[in-house]
C-alpha cells in the first residue's frame, strides 16, 4: 500500500481516488482512513480525493512520540508538500478538526491550504469552559481517558454505539474494529490533547474559508459549539448542522457531507 | 509482506508456498488470497502455490484504476512474468475466473499459462441472456450492485451467510471480514463487470486445457452455467461438479478441490 | 510500519516505544505483537520496549520454511544484532518462551541477552513426559494439532475463551483474531513444535539470570511445570506465580507483569 514519508522517517499510509481540485482528509481520534470511504465515493468522480492514516493510526507507522496537535499537524503540511499539493481543501473530523485547524493557523507558510473544512471538530474546545454551560465537564474527560487506558478495545467496542447515528451495526463495528491498530499507550496520550484544545481566542486568525459541519445527534463532540461558533459572526466561518447524523456524520450522511464539500469548494 | 509491482506503480501483496509445478490462484471478487489457505495446505507440499492479493484487494495497492477484466488479466500476466513462472496452472474463482480466462485469451503471448481452473466461474456469463432460462436476471444483478454501494459492510456480511456450504460460522465470517479491505468505489466498480461478461463464443478459443469446477450448492453463480458448458462438448475442456460445495469450494471441500487440482495437472 | 530484514529476504515488522534499558517481546504461537500493548503501556515510560512479529505471524512475511525453535531463535537473536541492541532482556511467552531459551542457549555467542523472562513458557516440557504426572498427553495434543488444521479458524476463535483470566471478551476476541493472520499450513507447522519440546536437562546451562512467570489459572500451559523448575534450585532461575492470570499473564495482569519485569532487571 502506498505511503508517503515524513519528519525523517515516519512512513504513512495514504490513498488516493479521482482528479481535479484537492481534498485532503483527516480522520478522527484512532480512526483508519475507511472512514472517508463513501464520501470518496461521492467526491471521487469530479475531486482529487487524498486520504491516510495519521501516525499511530492504521496501517501507518506508530512512533513513540508526542501525539501533539503540532506533531500531528506538520504531518498534515509535509503531506501536502510531498505530494506538492495546492489549493487544497483540507478536511478535518473531530479531533483531526483540531489538528487541520493547527495546520492552516502554525504550518502552512506558503499556503498551501485554500479552504479548512470542519466536520464535528474538537473545536473550539472539546471540554466545558469557565463561562460556558455546555461541553464534557474535565472530570469526565479524565474518567474516560483513564477508561479507555484501562479497557482500550472494549471501551473502543462501545464506541461502536455512540459515534454514529442512523449507519448499520455491521459497519460501525468494522470502522471501530479498525481503530484497535493504535496501541493504548498512543492512544491514551493523543487523546489527552483532547483536555487543553481551546482555539476560542484564534478562530479569527484563520485566513481562509472555513466551513463546519455538525450532526445534530452528536453524542461526542457537543453541538453547542457549532452554534457558538456561529454567534461570533466570524466573516470566514460557516456553519451548517446535518440533520439526521451523528459524530460519524461522513458515514451517517456521505450524500449530503459531500454536497456540502462540493458547494463549499465552488463557492455557491 | 513481500509485493511485487505491476503496471508501472501498483504493488501487489502475494505469498509463495512449497516447491514444484507451480500454480497461481487468483481470489473472488473482493476477497484476499487467504481464501487459498485450506487448499494451500493441501497442495504445497507437492507444489510451488502462489497466491496473491489483486490490486484493489486485500493488502494490495488500491489504485484508482478501472478494475475493468482487461485490466486485472494483465495484472496476472505480469505477476507470471515478474515471478518468472513457466507451465503455470493458473487457479481463477468466480470473477476471478474471469479474469484469468481474459488472461489466457488475451493477454499471455508466451504461453506462460499450461492449464486454467475455473471455480465457480463468472463465466461464460454470470447474468441471464436471451435465450436462456437461468442465470441471474440482469435488474437483479444491478440491484445487488446498488445494495452492495450503499451497504458495502452490511452486504459484505451477510454474504458470508450464503458463500459456503459446510464451512463453519466463524471461518466464513472471518474470510468475509478480509473483503472490506476493498474500499467502496472501487468495490462498485469491479463488481459493475459481471453485467457485461460474456465468453459463450470464445470458448473454443482456449489454446490450453481447461478444467471448471462448480459447488452443487452455489447460492451465487449458478451451476446451470457448467451443464451449460459440459454439453458444448468442448474438447479442451473437463466440468466437475463438487456434491458438497457451495460458491467457495476451496474452503468447502480443500481436499477435493486438491485432489481434483492433482489430477488436472498430472493429466489423469 | 517499520519492518528488519533476517535470514536474507525475511522482514519482519516491529514497533519500538520508550527508551532506556531494552526489553525485547516475543508473542507466544500464531500472536502478534499488539499481545504486548498493555506492558508496553506500563513500561515504556522508563524501558526501550522492541516487540515484533515473528516469521509467519501477524504483518511480518509468512515465507515457506521449516518454523523450527532453531530457525525463530535465530531470528530473535538477529534482530538483537540489526537493532544493535545490547545488554537485552529477552521475553518470549508460551511457545515463544522456548523459542528464546534456544536464542540464549544455542544463538547469542556474543551475549547480548543479559536476562530472559519466560512467561507461561512452553519450557521445559509442553507435554507429559515419562515419570511425570501432569503436562498435556502426547496424544491429546496431537489431537489439538489436527484439529487446529482442521479448524484453524474456530479453533482460534475458541481459544479466546480459555486462553485469559480476567480479560474482557472484546480484548480476548480482537488478540485472537489477530492469530488469523497465520495460514493454517504454517500454524500446523510451527504448533507441531510444541509435541519434542523438552529442555529438562538443559535449563541449568542457562548462563543468565532466568525469570519465570506462570499465571495460577493457565489452562493451556500447565503451571506445574513452574513447580517443577522450582524445585529444581537452579541458581539463576526464580519462578513467580500470578494469582490472578491465565495463559495470557501479560494482559490479565499488566501491572504487576510490569512491575515483576522491572524488579528482574534492577536485580532487586
Amino acid at each position: 500500500m502506498p505511503h508517503l514519508e515524513v519528519d525523517d522517517d515516519v512512513r504513512l499510509h495514504y490513498r488516493e481516488a479521482g482528479s481535479g481540485p484537492v481534498l485532503l482528509f483527516h480522520p478522527a481520534f484512532s480512526h483508519s482512513l475507511d472512514l472517508w470511504n463513501w464520501v470518496v465515493r461521492e467526491l471521487s468522480p469530479a475531486y482529487r480525493c487524498v486520504t491516510f492514516d495519521p501516525r499511530g493510526h492504521g496501517d501507518s507507522d506508530k512512533p513513540d512520540s508526542d501525539y501533539t496537535l503540532t506533531e500531528l499537524a506538520a504531518d498534515v503540511a509535509e503531506i501536502t508538500r510531498r505530494l506538492a499539493l495546492r489549493d487544497v481543501t483540507l478536511v478535518g473530523h473531530s479531533l483531526g478538526g483540531a489538528v487541520c485547524l493547527t495546520t492552516v493557523l502554525d504550518h502552512d507558510p506558503d499556503r498551501r491550504v485554500a479552504r479548512l473544512a470542519l466536520l464535528a471538530p474538537a473545536v473550539p474546545c472539546f471540554v466545558r469552559q469557565d463561562g460556558e454551560d455546555f461541553g464534557t465537564p474535565p472530570e469526565v474527560l479524565a474518567g474516560l481517558r483513564s477508561g479507555l487506558a484501562a479497557n482500550w478495545v472494549a471501551t473502543q467496542s462501545g464506541s461502536a454505539g455512540v459515534f454514529f447515528h442512523q449507519t448499520d451495526a455491521p459497519t460501525a463495528r468494522w470502522l471501530t474494529d479498525r481503530c484497535l491498530a493504535m496501541p493504548v499507550h498512543i492512544g491514551e496520550r493523543y487523546f489527552g490533547q483532547l483536555a487543553s484544545i481551546d482555539f476560542r481566542d484564534r478562530l479569527g486568525d484563520v485566513h481562509v474559508p472555513v466551513l463546519v459541519l455538525w450532526g445534530r445527534h452528536d453524542q461526542l463532540a457537543d453541538p453547542r459549539w457549532a452554534d457558538w461558533i456561529r454567534r461570533r459572526d466570524l466573516p470566514k466561518w460557516t456553519v451548517e448542522l446535518l440533520d439526521h447524523s451523528g459524530h460519524g456524520l461522513m458515514v451517517d450522511e456521505p450524500v449530503r457531507t459531500a454536497e456540502l464539500l462540493r458547494h463549499f469548494i465552488s463557492g455557491t
